[in-house]
């Protein structure tokens, strides 16, 4: 068991020299994590072929097996998304804002880093150097605990991640690496130090983690997403969209949970959806009415806020747009959520309502994703909305401070009059 | 005791409606609500007075005696604060990114409102008329519990926001009043319906919430504020600012709390400013070398993050701007720190690494304020990073949402290569 509070305390030091480091050298850093994984490529390999063994003795399930792997690959997929990131903007020092508060006192909001988060991810190995790599680019420590099953693949990666700091005189501690479940219980103690924990994984997970700690907390996992087809859809796009969204993927939190059909949908849209839903496998569990169109199984009231992440999907007729609407903001989790239509006061008024992270317009759910949105990667994808929603890439890593620059001005002055309140906005960055 | 469940169902309601109107209409509700103060003038004064006797009967202190008045110089004050926030613009509805994902599909990422807040604020009533109108033109519902010692004032201000919202054909229920303690107790429990709760109060009051509600929280209340008096200061700024910074108001969260100087500023600067400070009845209490240069109390290593909120300075002497900076981001509370020098990059350093929501160059911490920034009021002040920082206006009451929008795309094109990904900035606002 590590002594978590010396390892925050050394991430949270850490953190004032990385933040104010050159955005070219922390570029510089992301291009040396290539070399050094190259150079390191035969021990990574070997580290994952011992724990894909051990994975596979205890029975881990094969989906999950896949995700462990991290093989030459692998490694080429995470280099080419190192040299992409170092590619992308600075998200760091830019000015958002800046007034004239009265003569010769200017305030600018500056974007910085947020100090020092902690994430907590599946087995995925490759996700630790996106998730590091993320946070290095942005400027903030990270203390990153992975999937037990990978923890000798991520022992060698945050190695190479710390040497690549080191080798481009960026502090190593900045990126630290938790083994055990005791060592994220200690973690969530450390609020002094931490700022921000992401936990990727169920909704037991994530409430466990908000449970047990002051520290805040983004990246909800639950996924119940929606497709509504209107009753102006088109029934090939509806077909189209209801598939990709339920069956490209079944596992994933962007996938299709809930078909609501408009009434005046139902005979030219519901019969080819669940018949191509059914070529694909998926069990259709129906309102009393789908029932009788479709000879399937009722569904019951715990169905509309269920999370299959698998080959069944609940159907619903709905006698109005509106009525869709409040479903999917009573039943859903504000994930993703997507109307079928070629009406687009429809769409507009179903994406301006519906509550959630994503609102979707005759496009699969499954878009859902940092890489898709051009954001590089993510850190995970907040369903709260609070900070960041969505998909979180740089963005979602910053937050702001306020720089105030005056000659000696008190607010005395300003109460007796001795100056004035101008509020005037400028243009100018920040030069400081 | 309310029922806080239904309550705040209807609170939710009412959000997707008044998140859905035009600004002009926000806008028309802010002016009638001045309309309905004045009409009202006199039933607000008498509740007024009524609230006040009781008050100095039961013993409160004095300037919460004098927070507590509502009488006709107030309401002109909220009024104009009603008008001038109708002129300030949408903050809703801004698209915020947009992106061409592949042919035919479009990302927008569009700012939105938070959905459903609470907020316990102090004994003030005119607080009350300010959060509810930044609510309102952010298109948020509210559920607000203002000091037991203003419950008269506070239902009839309420009354009249609700009035308000009627005559200009907004939903009453998004602006709801509590009373009491134990509606904020079942408050706290309704985290499926409530998106933010924002505690203005003590620490203790904020932890209390904290440990008590799933339901994320903003704007801490602690402000351990630094004055640090560099090298290179000017006397005469450092006297002025330090004054102010301590002595303007002695019981606000931006007063500084504890001085420090740089060894070389002794000479120049140190006495003057613990005489200007005694001048004003202020106490030091000094590190070993202050107590034999000032002849003053000893400070022990609990003054260094205590907040006075009274006529008292710790006040210690560094040997760096580093050991300065670091003792700020140990012992402060990242709410508003000053540093006082002619040495820009001393300055700029300082402003870099100080890890707090303000950081000011020669200008007194009291100016961290909402009004002082030009956001028209705050509805708190926010110590933490997530989310907003400092003071919160309008822009800290919005989220966002993305709308894709696509003609039938789906995730399976684009892993067949049917389709590419293209990630083009685009400038367009969103259309829908």
């Amino acid at each position: 068991m590590k002594d978590l509070h010396d390892l925050s305390l050394k991430a949270r030091n850490s953190f004032y020299q990385l933040s104010s480091s050159p955005a070219e050298q922390r570029n510089r850093s992301l291009a040396c994590l290539c070399d050094v994984l190259r150079k390191n490529a035969d021990r990574i390999f070997d580290a994952n072929r011992e724990d894909y063994a051990l994975a596979e003795k205890s029975g881990l399930a094969a989906p999950l097996l896949g995700r462990l792997r991290f093989g030459p690959e692998k490694l080429k997929q995470v280099c080419d998304g190192l040299h992409a990131l170092a590619q992308l903007p600075d998200p760091i020092g830019e000015t958002t804002l800046s007034t004239e508060i009265t003569e010769g006192l200017t305030l600018y909001r500056v974007v910085c880093p947020i100090g020092v988060i902690g994430v907590i991810f599946e087995s995925r190995p490759d996700a630790l150097i996106q998730i590091a790599s993320l946070c290095v680019k942005s400027g903030n420590s990270v203390l990153l605990k992975g999937g037990s099953e990978a923890l000798r693949t991520n022992q060698i990666l945050c190695a190479c991640v710390r040497e690549a700091l080191w080798l481009t005189d960026l502090p190593e501690d900045s990126v630290q690496l938790l083994e055990t479940r005791e060592d994220v219980a200690s973690m969530l103690k450390e609020d002094r130090l931490i700022d921000l924990i992401i936990p990727r994984g169920s909704n037991a997970f994530v409430r466990y983690i908000m449970d047990n700690s002051r520290i805040p907390v983004l990246g909800h996992a639950d996924g119940v997403c929606h497709v509504y087809i209107d009753a102006s859809a088109d029934p090939r796009t509806a077909v189209k969209v209801t598939v990709d969204s339920k069956t490209q993927n079944l596992s994933v939190c962007n996938a299709a949970e809930t078909l609501l059909v408009h009434r005046d949908a139902v005979d030219s849209c519901l019969r080819p959806v669940i018949d191509a839903l059914r070529e694909k496998g998926v069990r259709i569990l129906g309102d009393p009415e789908v029932v009788r169109l479709a000879g399937c199984d009722a569904a019951d009231e715990s169905d509309w806020s269920k999370e299959y992440l698998d080959a069944v999907i609940s159907v619903r007729i709905v006698p109005s747009l509106d009525e869709a609407i409040s479903h999917i903001n009573r039943y859903g989790s504000h994930h993703t959520d997507c109307i079928i239509t070629e009406d687009a006061d429809a769409a507009s008024r179903f994406m301006n309502i519906v509550d959630s992270a994503g609102v979707y317009w005759n496009a699969s759910t499954r878009f859902a994703d940092g890489f898709v949105y051009g954001f590089g990667a993510e850190v995970g994808i907040s369903t709260g909305k609070i900070h960041a929603r969505g998909p979180m890439g740089l963005d979602g890593l910053t937050t702001c401070k306020f720089k105030l620059i005056g000659k000696g001005h008190t607010i005395a002055e300003m109460k007796d009059g001795t100056r004035k309140y101008t509020h005037r906005s400028l243009n100018g960055a920040c030069p400081f």
